[in-house]
Order: C-alpha cells, then structure tokens, then sequence
C-alpha cells in the first residue's frame, strides 16, 4: 500500500509517523510545498519576540530523522499542483528547480492546511504573514538590520494579529494594530475583550478598530478613518481560510463551510482519498453543523485518524467545541464553543453567567482576578460556551470546562466536580464550581440575572438600580442614578425602596445574589446585574471606545458585529479602580 | 424554623449563609466550640511557613460580619455535648465560663468534622496538630521565641505532614519526618511518591520510614528504629478520623466507614438531623461503597447541599472521586481516584500507563517534566484514578482527568478533548490527549505494555531487555542486562535479536512504543516497558529506600503497603540524569 501525503506539517506528519507505527511495510511519500517539516507554527510569533531565542528550537525534525526514524520518504520544496484521481496520480514540483514530475499513490492524504488571504492588492512597504519560517526569517531580518525605531502595522485583532503585536512590542517596534472589526478578539463578546485592549493600549499599542487598511503609500499605510501612519513592514493576520485548490481541482466535493468535506473518519467524496487539518470541514459540536476551525490539535488528531482509516481501523471522530487560548502582555485569553453574539445570531435560548474569580485562594499570596463568561442552553442546561479573560489559572478553568462540555455536563452539575484544592492551586469552591452554583441559582428560579447591555432597557421601563456595594466603592464610580445601600444594611433600609423594578448590583455579582434573595423574599420585584460593575463598565467601554464601522472595502475581513447592546449611558464612569474579589469562606 | 449547625468552618458555614439565602425568616444557630469560624484551615501551615504574612487574612469572617450580612447567630466557645432528639434539644457548654444551657431546634446539622488521634499518650515534649488557629498561633510562638536552631519531629507524612514539613523547613527548623507506612504519601503508590522522597532528602529534611515515634524521653524523640532525635515540638499529622462522638450518643446510625451515615441529601438516620463535612460518610465514585473523604470542597458542597433539603429543594448527591493536590518544595502533587495498590487489593482488573510530558511545548521557555500515572479500568475502558508529579500544569491536568471522570469519558476518548493550546499553556497533543492515545494503544492491542515491578518476573521467564535509547542515555544508566539498539538502528539490526520474549524500553515510553511497533510487526513477542527508564528507576528506588516497616506499636497509625514488587536488582543504576522528555510534533 502506497500512501501519499500533501503537506508535512501538523496533520500530515500525525497522520504519516501513525501510519508507519500501524504498517511497517506502508510506503508513505510526504511532499512538503515549504522548505521545513514537522515545524512549530505556533511558536513562530515567540521567536520573532525573542522570547524563543535559538532557532533551531523551531525545527522539530527533518526529513533525515523522519526517514531513518519512521522509514518516512518527505521531499520538502516539493509542491502538489494536481491530482489525477483515474489514474491515482499526484503531479509535483521541485519548487527550487521547477522541475515536474508525478507520483502513483493508492491512498492520498491532503494535508495542505490553510492559505491567508490578503487586503492589500499590492504595496510599496513589505507585507507579511506569520505562518512559516521563511516568514519569521524575512521578518527578523528586518529587525536584526534596522539602526533606529521601528514600526509597523498588524493587520487584524484577532489571536494570530495580537499575538504578532506582542511579539513585535517585546522586539520594541512601535506597533499599529488595524481592525476592521468593532472590537478586538472577535470570537470573544465584546465586553470580555476590553480589558485586553485596555492593556494593548497601555503598553503603548495604536488599536484602531472599526478600520481598515485602504492601501500604502510613500512609505505610509493608508486607513479607512482618512489617516495614515508610519510603517517598516506590516504584517496580515486577517485570518486564513481552507486551502481547497487541489481538492477542487480533482473535483472532491467541498463542503457548505468552504473546506474539504469528510466522513467522519476523515475520508473526503474519494473513498481513495482523505483530508485533515485546516483544509478538511469539521462538524460544530454546538449545533451539528459544518464548520471551520483552524486549530493544530485537530489537525494532528484528525491526521493520526486519517492514518488508522488507512490503516483499516477507523474510528469516528469527534464534533467539535473549537477551544482557543492566547497570551497578550501577561493577559490569558480563552474560549471554548459559542459566544452571546453567535448565539443571539443564531436565535439560540440561552442563559448567561459572569463571575470575577480569584485564581486561587485570597488569603495565600499570589492570587489573580480572572473574568469567566458561561452560555448556558436554556432548555437542557448544557453549557455551550466559555469565554475566560485574566492571569494565572485561565488556561486550566477552560480546559475543566472544554471537558465539562465533552463529558456533556450540565452547568449545575459543574457544583460536583470535584477540583483538586490547596490553597496556592484554587479555592476550596473553585471558580468552576461557583458557575455551577450560579447557574444552577438560575435553572431553578432562585436568581434572576440581568445583562450588562439589557440595563438600559430595563432603565427605559422604569426599573431602579441598587448598588448595594459599599460607600466607599460607591463614591469611587457608580451606575448613573443608582441608589447607594450597602448589602449590610439592606434589609433595615427596606421601606426606603421604591416600588418598582428593582436591579441590584455589587462589585462582581455575589453580594447581588444575596441582597436579591433578600430582597425577593420581601416582595420586590428583582434582578441581579449579571458579573456587577465590573462587567458593566467592561461593557459600556466597548460603546464608547468603539467608533462604528466605516463602509467595507471589498477585499477587507468581515467580522461579526457584536450583541445589539444598549446606548451608553452618558456620564458612565469607567474608570472606577476594582477592589479585590470578595472572599470566599474556607 | 428553626437550624442549629454544629461547627462553624467549611461545611457549617456554608450551611449556614445558603440557608439564609434560602430563607430570610430562618432562625439560624451556629455552635462553634474553637473560637474562630470560617477560617482558612487550609492556610494554616502557610501562615507558621511565613508564606502567608498577616495573620488576619486566616480570618475570614466573624461572629460579627456573619450577623450583619446573613442574620447569623453564630455563638464561639460553644460547644455542644448532647443532643436529645426526643426534645430536639442541644446541651451546649460555654468553654470559657463553662456555663451549661440547652437549645431546642426543628432541624439540626452535624458539621463538627474530624478528630486526630494521637500516638503519643503522654510526652515531654509540647505535642502539636496543625487544625486550628490556636494550633498556628502556640506553634509560631515557639518559633518565634527562639534564640537558636529549633527542630522538630513531624508524625506523618501524607499530605498535610509535608505541608506542615516544608512550611517548618522555610522557617529554618531541622525537621525529622517519622512515617510509619513504607512511602511518604500513603494514598499515591511508590514509584510516583519517589521524586518528592528525593526532594525531601535533598532539602535537608530527615525522612525515616518504616518507623514510628514510639515515645519522648530527656527531650528526644524515641523511634521505633532504636535511634532518637531533638525535637523542640512535635506535629501530629497522622491523619484525622470522624468526629462522631455526638452523633454516637445521639443513637444516630453510623455508617460501615466509621462515620456519620447520611443519604444523599444528607440526613442522617433521624430526619430532622443532616450530617456533613469530614464527619459524614461519602459513597466512593468507583465501586459505590462508604467511604471517608476529608476535603474542604466536600464540605462546602454538602454543607450547602443540607440548606437544600431543609429549605424544601433537596436534590441528590453525587458519588465522590476524592481530588487532593499538595505542594512541596516546588514540586506538585495530585491524585483522583483509586491508585494501583487500592486496585490490587481490590482485585479490580486495570491497565496502568505512565507518561512523562512537558507541562507545556518544548520549545517554549519554562516547560517542565511532569508523570503522569494513569488506572484505567481493564473491562470498561473507564478512568479508575491518576496521579500527577511535577511542576507547572499539574494541576490543570488532575482537574481535567477529575472532570473526565465525573463526565464518563473513556481513558481511551481523552484523545478527542480540545484541551486549549498555545506553545506557553499546553501543547497541541496535550499530555492528557497523550494519555489517551496510549490508552487507547492498549485498548485495541495495538501495543502491550509491562509495569516496572512486573519486569523481575518478566526476566526470570527468559525475557531480554532492549534499550532503544542513544548509546548515551544507555552509557549514562541503564537496567541491569539490558542490549542496546537505539531505536533508529533497530530495523537494521532485528537479526541480532535473540528469540525470546522482548521487553523494550526509552527514557519515557515514547520511542520505546515505536520500537515495539516495528518489533511486533517482525514477529517479535514484545512489551514497552511503562514509562520507560525514567518509570522504572522511580520505582526501584522504592526498593531500596524503604527498609521493611518495624512491628507496630497499638496506637500507631496504619499504612496500606504497596503493590507486591519485585525486589531490585542488585546492580541497578538509580541514579541517571534524565534527559528532557521527546519532542512531540507541532
């Protein structure tokens, strides 16, 4: 059996090192378009950074090690311009002599990954992308040789882009990141991204959203808001999508999400012929629809399954949540499933939590805030997505609830997971479980929530806010017009309340919960602002700070708009400094 | 209504606020017989380590706070030393004055957790538990009292005595660790405790096992092994055991583990009396028996799980897997489930896999080691137990294996979870998806493995030892006997190998698994040794280590012994330096 691999990377090098350990006798062929294999795509941004100094830590294996490892026969430098599917051909090119040639196969795997696609048509200041070596060489080579500031343009907030501002900030370039987008992070719901574009900002990054590089020139990159700035070089991560060139060409079926469809067992329209990684469609784990997901963990998971269906023992792969995570100037950011927007775009009854935890218990040093977002189903009380944004900690509380979510946990039955406590590692109630309680508070009825950009609505229809923080918290910023009375005093204060739709808030939401079941269980008529000041003025940043989108042009990235919210109320303080989570018993 | 609540920390106080929150008319009673409640009794070590500075942080409520905010009467120095259930009254004593009075309740909770016991009957030497914040304070009054060097002997090394053991180390004393069972961490089985063994000894601590502190004498210690050492104090942290003297003269059913026998909702054999915390008997995850789990998160969760039932919305609770985590001198700690010696004893039929990843990418700065030891049970394929060593992201991992257990994923299906990744977090196969492609290799037979101690017996039957590692790694340690054929000379050299069965190993597995691939393809009747070198040497410095336990005295505490071993080998080299673990692809 002779088996064909396009692309030596992630999914095509998963697929061929298991092929080899399930079939000593396989010949396996993997061609390669670049010049290096089995690379750390993802530590790319971090060597331009100078975070990882030797660059030879980026080159995993190559074609030598693979071969007299895995009897692996990898050509690099080798492109796949077509397939031949009667006659089970595939036609190469020597990309460094431009010679042709073709090779039989019984099995091909396509492997190919993704392809950027670029805003700008030509330009007189060198572009890039972040995606192979070559990239980062041309990219450092620019950095090594320069004798003065630098700067540059990052076109696109997304992980990749911010990632790239970063990295760039850490080699002191004087960074412009453009967004076409409302906001930054798009995956994210608006109001869970502005702290890290508060700390963009701080370290001195021009964030431009709602714009788009229109063109260069004179050395000078042109925007849609009719400025323009200085710029060495620019980079584009504008997001890639599925490169389906040779699966189009050999006429595979491509799938309603625009890459390569596969069964479930990674086996595209060609029962010859299979797809993995970037290039292949994935099915939502969420609604069970096709989708596009760019991660390299799937793309060396699908890749080894490719192999074990070669192999003749297939298995069914996995829907998928699409878990994401990316480090911006000490800030974790991470999600996992569907954000507000998709669900509000999607018509999707949901329920919605925010807390503010601590990382690990307050009282042993150390602890950091970090801000969750749970998306509950409605219905079932499944959960469909997190959004977690802090320091410490970030990365283990998405993937317990990525887990959570495989294992089809309930968000009330997060109560039970049992999370492994001392106090320098979480909190005797980690923050994984406290959601639990939250949502299970809202499955039963025993707290009603209200979101940060529902506030105004419910101002609109006569409600009053009770801000039941303390004076001192009050006086540092408040809602506008909320009445100031500290939980502590609340059921003395009583029949000072009006009569009328009550939202009560604290800092982070658990002083609330407590002053809205007292509160309930008097008669009012309640709601618990959802995540607290400190979620509101999130939320009401993202309105003030993000200017609408100016008119598209054609070749810019779409980005979906955020959750209609609520105007911003107009004297909102923002800016109230956040005391510390408050603390939890034991 | 009206509640009275025994005990006034985790499991009472969570009791208590959920069940105002529940009922602002309740009529709420907490006895608490110490004189703090709601404290950090996970924190305390840290407090005597220095680690935590201001005492007030151990602090978390008062009598006071808990008045203002939830209506709490809550009454310190109070303890209750009968009940009548006839009367549905409390005898409750003031341990200040000593004056006596009683309280009348509708229903009552038992949260007066667990009791130590101790092996000392009378001592010269101030004997010392490390449970309460009168405890922490006599014990950094003697440390801060000294003049000169201050040792101190620590009973008992689970998971509380090296907290209490590293915390006194950071202070500066001389600590001498006495623990009668053969391992320190009793719960973890040898080879996994053996890296924090070294640790120990390496920071200066005098770790004796097998031994036990039989008396004190002229301010010696006195130990079993004939030999005594200094001590200025002595901690006792031999474990704790139900506190369920009131419960016992009460008449209530005490469960076959000893302690208070609940349902699932908490209460007890008398229905207006709820049980939790450390004193209330938990249903074990795996085989759904009894059993006793002390933990914090426990606590709180039944805690608020009584509110429920007494405020008319009981819901069930679930079985528990018992996470625990420790930290010690940097290094990490953690198990869920049952370990290979519980599995033994219980003649359950598991499959076992070691692993040794980096905690995140390898060419990332910062990657730890971390061992991972997975039990899977043989005919389901369900995850029985972990136990992780290491540094950074153990406990991401323990709580995602916790949360798979909880969720019913296979050992085999840790494959599909999207665990997020970025180079700095994880690794795009994460350690947890590694786990679950070797389990999965054992679950189809693709590949067999064998454990460290069965490798004696696999020798004495004629195996032969095949170590694939670099003449390097084979130069600088290697099992006794073993051949040499670095895994990228083992195709070309199959001829040389004898016809017998074959025991193939690396430094971590990971090779070794594509050797026995090939091997067994070639007709070979092969097994990777588990975990490779790294497994193995851990394992075997158990033997060595661990001189026979002494006869026991009555009062000591007892110890499971661990699984059957074979004995060591007599040349064997326990001492290699171990390289960092294979680089994973992507």
């Amino acid at each position: 059996m002779k088996t064909v691999i396009v692309g030596g990377v992630a999914g095509g090098m998963s697929a061929a090192t298991r092929l080899r350990r399930l079939d000593e006798t396989a010949e396996i062929i993997v061609f390669e378009r670049g010049h290096y294999v089995s690379f750390a795509n993802c530590g790319l941004p971090y060597y331009v950074g100078g975070v990882i100094r030797d660059r030879a830590n980026l080159l995993l294996q190559t074609p030598e090690s693979l071969a007299s490892r895995f009897r692996l026969d990898v050509r690099i430098d080798h492109e796949v311009t077509r397939i031949d599917r009667e006659s089970k051909t595939v036609f190469v090119r020597d990309t460094l002599t431009g010679a042709e040639a073709s090779e039989s196969y019984d099995r091909l795997i396509l492997a190919a990954g993704a392809t950027t696609r670029s805003v700008l048509a030509h330009s007189d200041i060198p572009v890039h992308t972040l995606r192979t070596v070559d990239d980062v060489d041309r990219i450092t080579a620019i950095l090594d040789a320069a004798t003065g500031p630098v700067s540059a343009v990052v076109i696109g907030a997304g992980f990749i882009g911010l990632e790239a501002v970063e990295n760039l900030v850490l080699r002191g370039v004087a960074v412009t990141a453009v967004e076409f987008g409302p906001q930054i992070l798009g995956p994210l719901d608006a109001e869970m991204a502005a702290p890290v574009l508060d700390s963009l900002r701080a370290r001195g990054v021009d964030v431009r959203l709602g714009t788009a590089v229109t063109g260069t020139s004179g050395g000078r990159v042109q925007l849609s808001d009719e400025t323009s700035c200085a710029a060495d070089f620019l980079i584009e991560a504008t997001g890639v999508r599925p490169d389906t060139s040779l699966a189009e060409q050999a006429g595979l079926r491509i799938g309603e999400s625009g890459a390569i469809w596969v069964d479930d067992t990674q086996q595209t329209s060609d029962p010859s012929i299979f797809a993995v990684g970037d290039g292949a469609e994935k099915i939502d784990a969420i609604d069970f629809q096709p989708t596009r997901i760019a991660m390299a963990g799937l793309a060396n998971r699908h890749g080894r399954a490719s192999a074990d269906s070669i192999a003749g023992m297939p298995a069914p792969a996995a829907s998928v949540f699409g878990a994401a995570i990316v480090g911006v100037f000490g800030i974790t950011v991470a999600m996992v499933g569907w954000s507000e927007k998709r669900l509000v775009a999607e018509a999707r009854p949901h329920r919605i939590v925010h807390t503010h935890p601590a990382s690990h218990a307050t009282y042993y040093p150390g602890a950091e805030t970090m801000s969750i977002k749970l998306l509950i189903d409605a219905e079932t009380d499944a959960i469909l997505g997190a959004q977690i944004v802090g320091g410490s900690g970030v990365d283990k509380r998405i993937d317990i609830l990525s887990t959570a979510m495989a294992g089809g946990i309930t968000a009330s039955a997060l109560t039970r997971l049992e999370l492994a406590y001392a106090p320098q590692y979480a909190s005797a109630k980690d923050p994984i479980n406290q959601l639990g309680y939250v949502a299970d508070n809202l499955a039963t009825g025993t707290t009603r929530n209200l979101q940060w950009h529902e506030l105004e609505w419910a101002l609109e229809d006569g409600a009053v806010v009770i801000d039941v923080r303390t004076r001192g918290e009050f006086a540092a910023g408040s809602i506008p017009g909320a009445v100031n009375v500290p939980l502590d005093d609340l059921r003395e204060r009583l029949a000072e309340l009006p009569d009328a739709p009550l939202v009560v808030h604290c800092q982070v939401g658990q002083r609330g919960h407590t002053a809205a079941r007292i509160l309930s269980q008097n008669g009012f008529d309640v709601r618990n602002l959802d995540g607290g000041y400190r979620t509101w003025t999130a939320g009401v940043s993202t309105l003030t700070s993000a200017p609408a989108p100016a008119s598209a042009p054609a070749s810019a990235s779409a980005s979906a708009s955020a959750p209609a919210p609520a105007p911003a109320p107009a004297s909102a303080s923002a800016s109230a400094s956040a005391p510390a989570p408050e603390r939890i018993p034991a």
